[in-house]
């Protein structure tokens, strides 16, 4: 099985994988998850369906894949020696422009995920989970490096205090989020909960 | 003009008014923003389009006032002494299952505004902006007790935590806000961003 796997994967190079990825990211931004069909990609990216199916299994996955495709690990490469240097460096890596459509992007697949399980499981597994992870692998080496007592109760909270500012944004000021917006909500609210100065 | 108005309005006593707010939101819930028409408005209150839209002006006008009248505003008679009394206070206004009615509501509005203009005006006057200006004011007395410094960054951020705790639980955890996590949150994030302590 596994290599059947990587044969029919051998079939797709990664330039053509991507331009797929894009097709459906495109494709999402205009129809939105409900009203995407796997038809419609299908055509978009001259493919046939049973490739697609074959290839990704399903919808969400390959909605859930794409996603993931377009914007890399948060923190991929990122260990500056402070954790405000590793959020600001996080921040770093995604101009306004795509933040932007980030947003738009989850905005959608967060109200889908509502009314889709399948969805739902792979957004969780395939993104929320791993980004969280470098979250917190990012927060115990500010543990160990001892800048956060291991025991502040904030350090269970970091993710939502992020992704709040990232949607509250759109939701109080119709706003999309900006860099500079995220990196002075980070030393304005993530470091002084987390008991860290701004100012190092 | 507004002698009229108030002849028109007469006509509906407040337990009316109340029952068809319950329906609108009903509807809201079952359908969605989009999907709802003023048409079944009428229909499930047995009232005539004609009335809704001179009592109320139009479909985003009367969502928004109908969700304005499910939730009390959020420091109503709240004045405890202490930042972390008011907004614990806060949270005890609300129960788990109201919270999550009101997590739900909010998700389908947020989405439904970003493709209705007129429904974003109304949404940001008549319920995010007034809500503001509450939390505005419970900050303002911390500020002149001098529980918080009056140049404390956090400050403008306040609004984007709270809403944030409250959308990122859904997102992240799946999970809808409860008056335990929020309260919690509140001590672990909020306060100590706004350099109070948690344990007064």
């Amino acid at each position: 099985m596994a290599e059947a796997a990587t044969v029919r994967r051998s079939r797709i190079t990664p330039e053509r994988e991507a331009e797929l990825y894009e097709a459906v990211l495109d494709l999402l931004r205009e129809v939105g998850y409900d009203a995407l069909t796997m038809d419609a990609v299908a055509a978009r990216t001259r493919s046939s369906k049973a490739t697609l199916y074959r290839q990704w299994g399903g919808k969400p996955e390959l909605v859930v894949k794409a996603v993931r495709h377009s914007k890399p690990g948060p923190f991929e490469g990122v260990d500056t020696g402070t954790l405000r240097g590793d959020l600001h460096a996080h921040m770093e890596q995604t101009d306004d422009c795509e933040m932007e459509q980030n947003a738009g992007l989850m905005r959608g697949l967060a109200m889908a995920v509502h009314n889709n399980p399948d969805l739902l499981r792979e957004f969780r597994e395939k993104l929320v989970e791993p980004e969280m992870a470098e979250f917190d692998r990012v927060l115990q080496r500010a543990v160990d490096r001892g800048e956060i007592r291991a025991d502040n109760p904030a350090l269970g909270y970091v993710t939502h205090m992020m992704v709040g500012a990232f949607v509250a944004r759109g939701l109080i000021e119709d706003r999309p989020p900006t860099r500079a917006f995220l990196t002075s909500y980070i030393d304005a609210v993530v470091l002084p909960a987390l008991g860290v100065s701004a100012n190092r």
